[in-house]
Formats: C-alpha cells, structure tokens, sequence
C-alpha cells in the first residue's frame, strides 16, 4: 500500500449546478487506524442525487459537508489493517467511506459483503441504499394494491428502476417516466414496464400529461416521486381519489436554487397541487431511508431472492477512477447516468 | 303554509369572489311529497366555504351546481307534511335541503333531532359536519399526541375553533392564526387557546413565519390546515420532523382562481413545500369528511360530553332570511363571519 491516498473534497459551495471547480482532488496520508478500527481500501463509489443537498449549507436531514471536507458517498471496500475484531483484512465491507481511495472507519454500521451471494457493488446499489429505498417506499408508503396503476419518474434510475420491476411482480400497471428513447426502450424491453414516457421529447407538462392519460386509463394510484418539476406538474391531476405519493427526491429542482430561499419564477403551482391533494385525498409522504433501516431484513430477503429468479434486473454505470466522480456526478444530477452509477475506485478482485 | 316558496339558485358562475349578481332569489310554487317523501320547512341553514367550490365547473369531490339550481346546504328543519315512516310531523331533522325556505327530500342521511338535547343550530356546526371534520382531521389524520405543538388556521371559524379546543383537551401547545385582533382574543380568552396570531396585523409571510416561530418554540408538529396562501407559507418551514398537515381546506385561494387552470402568479412555492415535505419526512393527507362518517358515533359521544360540561365553547353569527344568504357568503369568504355562520330562514321555535 502506498503512504498516500487521494481523496475529493468539497471546495466551493455550487450556486445552481456543481462546476468541476466546486471539487478538489488532494493527496494526504493514508490514516493509520486506532483501536477498534479498521483502514479499508475503496473499491466502489456510490453517486446519488442527495449528495447534492450536502452542499448546500441550508437546514436539511444530514449535516452539510463543510468547506474543504470530503464529499460523502456509501461505498464498499476491502479491510486492508484491522484493529478491530469484528472484521479481518481481506473482507469485504460496505460503509460510508466518502469520495476517499482509503478509509478508517470503526465499522459500526457496516456490513461484511459475500461476494458469493451477489457482486460487491450491489451492496451499494439494488442490494443496498436505493434498494431499500425503493421497498420501503413503494411498499410502505405507496401501499400498492393489485391493479392499480403506478407511475414512478426517473424510471431506470437505481431506485425508480427497482420500484417499476416490484410494482410489476406485485400486479400493478406500471409506467415509468424517463429522459431519453434508450431509457424508455430499457424499461419496456428489459425492464417490464407497461409503457415508458420520454419526458424530453414531450416537452412541455401539458404534453406529458396528455401522454400519461393516455397511458393510463383508469388513472394514477400512486406516483413514486423522484423528480418533481414538470413530472410532478404532468402526473398530480391524473391521480385518483386516495392515490399516494411517497416522496423520495425531486432532482429535476436540486439544482434550481428554489429548494432554499430563493425566489422560483411563477406561476406558482402550489394552490393547484394543493387542491388537488385536498380534492382527492391523497397521501403524499416524504421519507429518508435512513429512518427505515429495521426493514433491511425484509427488503434483503425479498429482493435477493427476486434477483435470484431472474425477476428483478439492474444496471449500472461505471466511472473509472476517483479522480472521475465530479465529472461523473454532474452528469448524474443532469440525468446522463443509465442506471446505477458507480465510481470504480478501485480493483474489485471478485469481479469478472 | 304558503303555497309559494323561495329559493336562491345559482345564476352565473363568478369568476374569482362571486357578486351578488351571481345568485338569484326565486318564488316556485311548495312542492308537494310523492311516496316516501317529506316536506320540509327549512329553519336553519349553514353557510361554509366549500360551496364555493360548487359554484366552479372543474371536476372535483361532488358535482358542481348547475346554473340555474338551488345553491346546496346542510340545513335543519321541521316535517310540515310526511309520507314517510320514520318522520312525522313536527319532527326536527337535518339534510342537504339547499338554499330554500321549504324541501321535498326522501329522508335518506337525515338525522331526527332532539332539541332538548342540543340546540337545533348545533347539527348544522359543532355537533354536525364543521364538529366531524374538526374531530376526523385532527384524531384520524393530525394523531396528535401530548405536548405536541398544534398550528391551527382560521382559528375562530366552525371547524378550526374545535380544532383548537380538542387540542387543549388532548393535552397539545395550541397556536390559532386569524384574522382580526377580535377574532385572535376570542381564541385565548374564550378558546383557551396558547396564543393566535393576526394574519392581517403581520403583513407578508416572513414577519407571519417570525412571529409563530417565537409562539412555537419547540417547532410545530401539526398544522391544521384550513386557509392555504400566505399562512400555508408561513407555517410549513417550521414543521418538525414526522408533522403532519391534515389538508381541511384553502379559503384564501377559494376565489383566487389559482385553484383551476388559470396561472397563477410566482414565485412558485412548491418546490420549497415539495422539500420540507421530504426533508422533514412530513405527512400531508387531504380529506373530505364524506368519506368518515363511520366515526359520528365516536365524534357525537366525545363532543357532545366536551360541550356539556363546558370543555368546549362555540359562537354563531346569524343572518336573517334566506334573501341574505347571498351577501352572509360572500362576507364569509372575505373571512368576515365570526364563528360558524348561519342564515336563519324561519323561526327555530325550541329558540330560547
């Protein structure tokens, strides 16, 4: 092992969409663990849209990255020194590592990965953080019934993709909203969804939702929000009277500046949504995963054994190298992943 | 009885606050009751704020009024002629008898009366369906648990004042907002109510957001909400983790003409609503108190106990004869009643 490590932090806070500049790539000393840790080398990275939430410095769920830090990221990795005795040098563990090639960590959180079972960066993907995500939001917060209909926005996404595949095996008409003709062929050919929307091509809400009436003839019950924006403005008045709505992201405004105290342009949508939620009594229900972790169990067994039998796909991106996350993480929050998209800090000598 | 009759219909759709011009009063001949049916001399009639949203052609929870139609209502009145079993005449009941001194209705959904338990005005407010709605929203969908801090809006109206009142029964912080110094003493010193703050008196949403933030130090756990606009704007950045915003009503939009198609001036709010939502994993539930009336049982035990041993207080403003029906909604609208506002139509001979 070399004595130094890379690792990117945080060096301006973005106003609107990240720039490379808001990035710093350094090298500093590999850290030596203390007792009861554990130094670990990354070998996948996870990119998701919430990083863009870390930073910024408004209130939120998580504490912002600060000026300088390393961005935060899920990651699995290799026990390289252990002081502690939970987990040995050579095992496999996920945790939240950051945008690091190297880590210590006390480990409490993380889980030692069995590369046997499933590949190493599912533990970051449908096996891990937007796995769930996508369970327990679509089964406990959207509490699908049989035949009813399901829209979910950035539908190949790592959780708008898992949440259209559960929709499908639990019998629902599932129609996924996506950017891109590739996106949408992939979630009717590969994916099984009913039909899929290119929002792009649709161009402005009114044209989408024409779109999305026409997809969904009996109306929409639940509306798995990734998104908002046009999507959400396109879907809300097709829902039917108590349909739900779990809220699980809304990229498509991370970048806006209205998420903080900024001032949007009109119109304001607000009143209309509003009415509509009152009109047809809908549920709408935000929720982060991390208040869900007592449903890891149900979500692994489940899930593991629907990929097992071939009945849940997924698709991942690969950025190679850390120095590649910025880039490949403006890309992301800009929709230009296909699936789950990873970093490939490092080797994964289980990989074939 | 006379052999003529008045109404008030529907004569045009208003566009934004309705005129008087919008409404008609009309002299029709009294009906007579075919088999199973009853005449009714209408004595009081309540006036609430979703009427105005039967006055619109866009689709909604019930149908609009058509042009020409008597104005819908909950009403209480006397059986003057009966060919119905279970009424007779001089029975007290209730029912959607409309905007009419006189009905023919079938008796179905329509409760007797006994005026020694109750004043006949109360099956049209605080023990009918402004009370249920108060009760339902609240229990079902604020689940409001002791020491948890209540906003409430249109805090002196029909349903927020029993909002109000329950959460100080059930052991909550309560803030009321209105609109008028009267209206914000009333709460406190009649309500019992922590505090109420004057919508009018604060101006924009900032000073309206500063000043509930000194009254709600521990942040707000449910907002009851009534009103929409500026107060919606004020309340939602201090919802606490987990709050819930059962969604009652949103008069200050009623006339805004927000609600339907037309644009609506920015800044658009909702991507700052749609995130506190996420963010602060809140539950907003919109309902229509139609679809709970399995819980009047439940609702009439609880209240009518509250009111009878002086836990709960409530006011009416009355107008006088149906041809003031007009001008008392449009008063109410502008959130110019105090109290549940009725219209009396004939003389409630139980009246003290």
């Amino acid at each position: 092992m070399s004595d130094m490590m890379q690792r990117v932090v945080l060096a301006a806070r973005p106003q609107g969409e990240p720039k490379p500049s808001d990035f710093r790539l350094e090298s500093v000393p590999v850290p030596t663990p203390g007792e009861g840790e554990v130094l670990v080398r990354v070998i996948w990275l996870s990119l998701d849209p919430y990083m863009r939430g870390r930073m910024d410095d408004s209130k939120s769920y998580a504490a912002s990255v600060g000026i300088g830090d390393p961005m935060e990221a899920g990651c699995v990795g290799e026990v390289i020194a252990s002081n502690n005795s939970k987990f040995a040098v050579g095992d496999f563990i996920d945790g939240r590592f950051g945008w690091q090639t190297h880590a210590v960590v006390d480990g409490v959180g993380s889980r030692k990965l069995d590369p046997a079972q499933a590949p190493l960066s599912t533990a970051v993907g449908v096996l891990g953080m937007p796995g769930i995500t996508a369970f327990v939001g679509l089964n406990d917060h959207g509490r699908p019934k049989e035949g009813e209909t399901l829209v979910v926005s950035a539908a190949t996404g790592a959780v708008g993709s898992l949440v259209g595949q559960l929709g499908k095996i639990y019998g629902l008409r599932v129609v996924g909203v996506a950017g891109g003709a590739d996106k949408c062929a992939y979630a009717v050919d590969e994916l099984g969804f009913d039909a899929c929307l290119d929002h792009r091509a649709a161009g402005d809400a009114s044209v989408l939702r024409n779109e999305l009436a026409a997809t969904c003839p009996d109306g929409v019950d639940i509306y798995f929000e990734n998104v908002g924006g046009k999507t959400l403005d396109a879907v809300v008045p097709l829902m039917n009277v108590f349909g739900r709505i779990p809220i699980c992201g809304m990229i498509s405004w991370y970048n806006s500046g209205g998420l903080g105290a900024g001032v949007v342009e009109g119109p304001n949508l607000l009143p209309r949504i509003w009415r509509t939620i009152l009109v047809n009594r809908l549920s709408v229900r935000g929720f982060i995963i991390t208040d869900h972790y007592d449903r890891f169990g149900d979500f692994q067994k489940e899930v593991s054994a629907h990929i097992r039998e071939g009945r849940v796909k997924y698709r991942e991106t690969v950025s190679e190298g850390l120095e590649s996350a910025p880039e490949a993480f403006i890309n992301l929050l800009r929709g230009g992943n296909f699936g789950k998209q990873l970093v490939a800090v490092s080797p994964d000598p289980t990989h074939g």
